[in-house]
């Protein structure tokens, strides 16, 4: 009698993943356009000596960035933390790079998992562009008023049906999400919104960074935000605004997963004030 | 008897330009290589309808980055400041841009006027590269000690011949340089290295930087920036750096010039910490 030899048990590993996308269509695979996954599934497949399916927290979309994107995949090959994210970072390119690996649990789930999610949208406030910048942040000419944004912004916490903020595509069966939080800081010319939520609908950061900077540059007034969410129709004054601002910035899980929590970061910078 | 129309009467305008020094062979024009240098010109000449000859604070070399270059020129044109920044920045490549121009008196030079340099090195201190720090930093893997930097750097302070840190092309009449201040900091993964001296040798800023990162990783004893400077001649153990990390960060002019201080800026980033 012969003992057959079971399949390699498969083991989940999860990563922290940072890009640059504005040369990419998006984060997922997709025939005929470059992808942030497709360039993670295919480094990692040589790796693992396999093929690797990737399941992300949050599907940027074409021109996203993402500063701490979290994804999973399961391999049988047995490979140190070292060499899923070294060994992968020399097969990608200079846009894409893996921050950290780590073993987790089977029932761990890049998407299912994630509690909070915070999306970043930077704003350069001035009339010149910034080379430094370039494809990285927004460019709005007009003074922006930090108060009424934040003012407005007020309304869209918690709990709502934010199907006023949703694309025509938007595929999710619900249009309620709780945002936990909504911070609107400047710097001198730089504005940030940064916008936490359990999940976001398709477009739904992009749609409330269009409506604060609508509220902001005066255009609409601050109840706009409350009539909007209220009348959970779009509108011509909800203007999504490009991707080239918005970072996936952060993603939460519970603790006992235990992932690092303080290992994205971006370059310092100076402080406000003189040059 | 008729009286000859005189020349139109030049006038002197200062720009603050920023630029990603990564595609170009270096701020001065030289043929058969893109320059920041002719990128300007060329953009200037067609809002001034004349030549323009760009005299600038650094010329900084292939590859480094400038936050706030100062350039001069004289033209006959009558423009508006909005005109020769918002104009020429239409013309320019996106990796470059003008921040801001103003009228300057004709006894303003950009470089002779100069009073102090300040250069920022940035490097990323782990193992793993970063998608958005791409090409704008160094990474270096040893981890690396501030302190040590910091007391091998406190030598340098001040007035002396710095002939150990130039290069062997360096055509400076004197070796001897004032270095006000050398402050390195870490924020997290991130070590950034400023440097404000009267005005820079060939290499030097890469070639202190080297020094230091030496220092910073233990290959050479703290004492080793004392008795390299009064060798006054290169060792091996001085490594130039790359260009990717440095940035030309300001100059500072006498204030009766009255040039804008507090105009360029980077975008605001996450304090360290958790995610």
């Amino acid at each position: 009698m012969s003992v057959a030899a079971g399949p390699a048990r498969a083991r989940r590993v999860a990563l922290q993943i940072e890009y640059d996308g504005g040369a990419y269509a998006g984060w997922q695979s997709q025939p005929l356009a470059p992808s942030i996954q497709s360039q993670l599934q295919t480094a990692l497949a040589r790796i693992a000596d396999a093929p690797i399916a990737l399941v992300c927290a949050g599907r940027t979309d074409a021109g996203v960035h993402a500063r701490a994107q979290i994804a999973h995949f399961d391999t049988t090959a047995l490979r140190s933390a070292e060499a899923w994210v070294l060994g992968t970072n020399t097969l990608l390119p200079a846009d894409i790079s893996v921050r950290w690996a780590r073993a987790v649990p089977a029932h761990f789930h890049a998407r299912y998992s994630a509690l909070w999610r915070t999306y970043r949208y930077l704003i350069l406030n001035r009339r010149a562009r910034s080379a430094l910048a370039a494809g990285r942040a927004l460019r709005v000419s007009a003074p922006l008023s930090v108060e009424q944004m934040r003012a407005g912004a007020g309304c869209l916490l918690g709990e709502h049906d934010f199907s006023a903020f949703r694309s025509a595509e938007c595929q999710s069966r619900s249009p309620v999400r709780i945002v936990r939080a909504l911070s609107i800081e400047r710097l001198g010319d730089w504005v940030s919104i940064d916008i936490t939520a359990n999940a976001f609908l398709h477009h739904m950061a992009r749609n409330l960074v269009g409506l604060l900077l609508a509220i902001g540059a005066g255009r609409v007034p601050g109840e706009h935000a409350r009539l909007r969410l209220a009348s959970r129709q779009r509108d011509a004054h909800v203007v999504t605004v490009p991707p080239a601002g918005l970072y996936l910035w952060s993603v939460q899980y519970p603790a006992p997963f235990g992932l690092p929590v303080d290992s994205a970061m971006m370059p310092p910078v100076p402080a406000p004030g003189p040059a």
